[in-house]
């Protein structure tokens, strides 16, 4: 460990699509690299502000306030050409060139591949996992995962006063392109009939019976949640349901990027206060290539080679929660 | 007065699209009845409830704890048929059938033209204005207004979150098929650059304007917000913009029926408190073939013929206010 | 009118307690003022900032992000010196310094008056009125008082919970020494037993019959609602209370300052976004000596003198309609 | 395990103080019984209701509509009495008259020794863990306290709002008589200076300082977090440092009851169902005597004896992150 030289200036970054909690996480970084006597800097606009060099100097006042507000202030994109070589030695010559002795990567999966190209490239790097998605090896949950379900369970709750005032069921569209972790825990939470993931094919009939069932059950309304990337989808299903009688009229919402935004709950200031400290620690003390993850009411170390070699499983359990306890 | 008899029956409704604070309306008309020791009935399910006589009886313990809860306990549906006569005359039979002695409509404009029918039937009735659109003659504002503008606010404080840390602009599109109020009413609380209405037409250049000029004042995200009956529509302008030079990547939201749900405010359930007292009281006083509207701060009986007859206008000078606190 | 010089430097200030709201007033006087091409000045700290002349320039993007954010970046303070003649004098002096040509000020009754003594030493000067005591003559609601309605019902909301769990009553202590406005709404609108106000005396006898009654009804909770200056307190009823059998067993909740706090409501975005507006508005057709106030639809200008003359008084229908809809 | 006889008639029941998610955890619990064609019966009141034989049928559609109500349906009560055997012997006796074969019981630690008490007199039962202190021994987190965690944190936030528009340092007591484990959190998650708990002495010196510190930092407010079993008490602090020079005026808020209520979060929605259903699982797998808990990501069954016996540590390293987090 007394191999590594000291850390005397520490760079953070937020990548990727942003998570609620990235805020809180930057601020647990910077306090805790400012309490080991480290200089902080801030890198604007995730991998490509890195590769243009765009770093801000960050103090205890700078993330004042930010506890409690969504986004984050580092900005973030989503880059396409950071997989390439010549990007990363860019990226590599800006960070010695400002002085950079390590950096914290808070993102979601491709970020975490990011940090991985860094670190074997010689940057001391420490991921910090962000994805509304939750679809990162090496973590029980994900920043940004507990305010998006808030969200979604909010929405839905609105969607219920008005489907049980007009005997309706609602077809709600979550985010979760290729994961259904979002969809299936929403589903479970939200009293939805049944639950339409990537994962699992359904078929239009299934989910028209679902809701009919509903109907004969007595329910006044039924919900379905769908991830963005079940099929068929929303639309469709909503068009083909409609000319069957299943004793409620159907509607279709898309929630949308507000899944994205809020105050970070307090799961998720607390999560990223956590990994954020720990994160910095770890570098303090000569760890590197890692990504922090919660393991129960720990947080642990996951090598970030393992985290990008390795695919989240969705516990399919919920899968029949969600219908049982739907009934 | 002393003209008309005693109301020992008082039937109560709620009639067209659901908002928030119906609930608590009826909360008061039941209530206030009791009060005066009239019997009260509630008709389940709107006009097309009152044609098939679906009377549930209604005391003081039914209509605890529904205070804070959106829709309306009482359901509702918007009716095709009670434009026509055989339909009012088959009602009039129903409400004769219950021993009903007055009624009390909750509901949009259309509700009140059916209110209106009624009274000219010789039903004596008053009407009370719940509509998320804000869009009837005779009131300052109607039961639900709030509770949607409080529902599309938070919606948009989530949306800038992200868009700020993406530096994107979005375009939201809010309820309102032929009446701006909301969109307006949202685009000046949530500062948005420009708001797209139906009683106003834009250009997809202005738009674009209006973002790109956000962009070089030095904003990170810019908002639009646009009445679902604007033209051009929210995804026709995200398409053609999107190819335009505007500084920010375009996102589209549409907000949908989460606008109609929720707890009622605290504004919503004090107005839908007062007016449903209101409306009981008037009738208890032998008047009729009125709707209760807030004036200032007084709650005023204006004339159902005058209602359903005018044509409430939009506050124009909120337009301009929009683009001067947008800057 | 135009006898009165053209405005080129504006000054903004907040005083007295602070109010949810006051951020995005600040927001629409500065963005307003910009509009008319003044130069804005922000003054820190309330009448006392005044005093010791502590300005800031204010620009469009220095009340960026502002609109969701309770309290004032300008903070307040109560001041106990202002009214002293040597003190204005002293403000006087340093509004000349600082080369001001007019001032608005927002803030409460006592923060009126301070206008008004300005206005009456020859600044051009426009009132706004704040304060969720809702206790200004001139207008019919103060900027703060709905975002603090709503927190209160809120935290009623999540007492009913808990009350009805446990066979309980809560005696609920809201803002308000002098006036009993909150509490009256927040009692109707909570569905609150009995309401406690300063203006009206209750026995102790009285609460115990309302939280029996409530009882013997079948409800599972009772809920009384008292202002701070209502007697007896809160404290001293909860233990008189609790040696007679009311069925209920007595608790105390005393809400205290997070009825300051929160991001404003819709509600009070608007009324903010609209006074600020109009008071800017008014300086620049060189009226002064006014406060601006909501009177039904419309913005209007009541002088400041008839301001600091008036009482407001309480609408008691309010009184006698909490404990009908209590039933 | 098949030594066990088939369970037909399982009863649910809360005990000791309400916790919100309760009510998704009895929805849970029937729904799940249902599905395994068992009859269910609510004990309404606890164990004195228990005790008196108040059971009421539980069907699926008498938990429709709970999951987002905070409290609990089946009401619940501290019991003073159950303790005793003779108590526990007339228990058994109305479980038997009802015909019940296995029994659930969802509380705090009281009630699982409460439950254990029923295993060793021959009920098969499985506790469910159940407090906002998440004092109990055997599982990561309790049911209800993610909902507290952010009723206090939203609490707070709106504090933060008025104390740094007036200079303000903030006294906040949370719950937590023996417990410090919310007030920690609260104050971690809050940007709190310091957190006082019980566990921790603390002298009025050292918050003076901490206090003192944050204003000479540069802050605008400064907030310490303080549960209620906490020596010395808020109440006293502030008056003490009231009269040192600590750069702030100091205030004084007691959280109280509204910690207990509130719609359950996202994560006690999820968590409460997977308890409940993982109850009603063990028991119909023939398992009796166990408390289920979060660990990590499963749910696992602890022996009650053991539950009883242990006592849950804090996580003293959160007190040190609180203080650098603050920084």
């Amino acid at each position: 460990m007394d191999a590594l030289p000291k850390i005397r200036t520490l760079a953070v970054m937020t990548a990727g699509g942003d998570a609620p909690g990235m805020n809180p996480c930057i601020r647990a970084v910077v306090r805790t690299a400012l309490h080991y006597e480290m200089k902080v800097l801030g890198v604007m606009g995730g991998f490509d502000g890195l590769i243009r060099g765009n770093f801000i100097p960050l103090g205890a006042r700078d993330v004042g306030g930010i506890l409690q507000r969504g986004g984050t202030i580092l900005q973030t994109a989503r880059s396409k050409t950071f997989l390439e070589p010549a990007a990363q030695q860019e990226a590599l010559r800006q960070l010695n060139a400002a002085g950079v002795d390590a950096l914290v990567v808070i993102g979601g999966g491709g970020s975490q591949r990011g940090a991985l190209a860094l670190h074997q490239r010689g940057v001391p790097v420490v991921g910090v996992p962000a994805s509304i998605d939750n679809d990162i090896y090496g973590t029980d949950i994900c920043i940004g995962v507990d305010t998006a379900l808030n969200t979604i369970v909010d929405a839905i709750d609105k969607l219920r006063d008005t489907a049980s005032s007009h005997n309706r069921a609602f077809l709600v569209e979550t985010m979760g392109h290729e994961s259904g972790y979002l969809a299936l825990q929403a589903g479970i939470i939200s009293g939805a009939e049944l639950v339409l993931i990537p994962e699992i094919e359904t078929s239009v009939e299934a989910v028209a019976q679902a809701i009919q069932d509903a109907y004969r059950r007595g329910k006044t309304h039924a919900i379905i949640v769908a991830a963005e990337g079940a099929r068929p989808s929303v639309t469709e299903l909503a068009s083909q349901i409609d000319e069957m009688e299943v004793g409620f009229t159907m509607r279709v919402t898309i929630l949308g990027h507000i899944q994205r935004g809020g105050k970070p709950s307090a799961f998720d200031r607390l999560l990223a206060s956590r990994l954020g400290t720990k994160a910095v620690e770890f570098l303090h003390q000569g760890r590197s290539g890692v990504m922090v993850g919660l393991s129960g009411r720990e947080v642990v170390a996951v090598d970030l080679a393992e985290v990008a070699a390795r695919k989240r499983d969705l516990p399919l359990e919920y899968y029949q929660m969600a219908i049982t306890l739907a009934r």
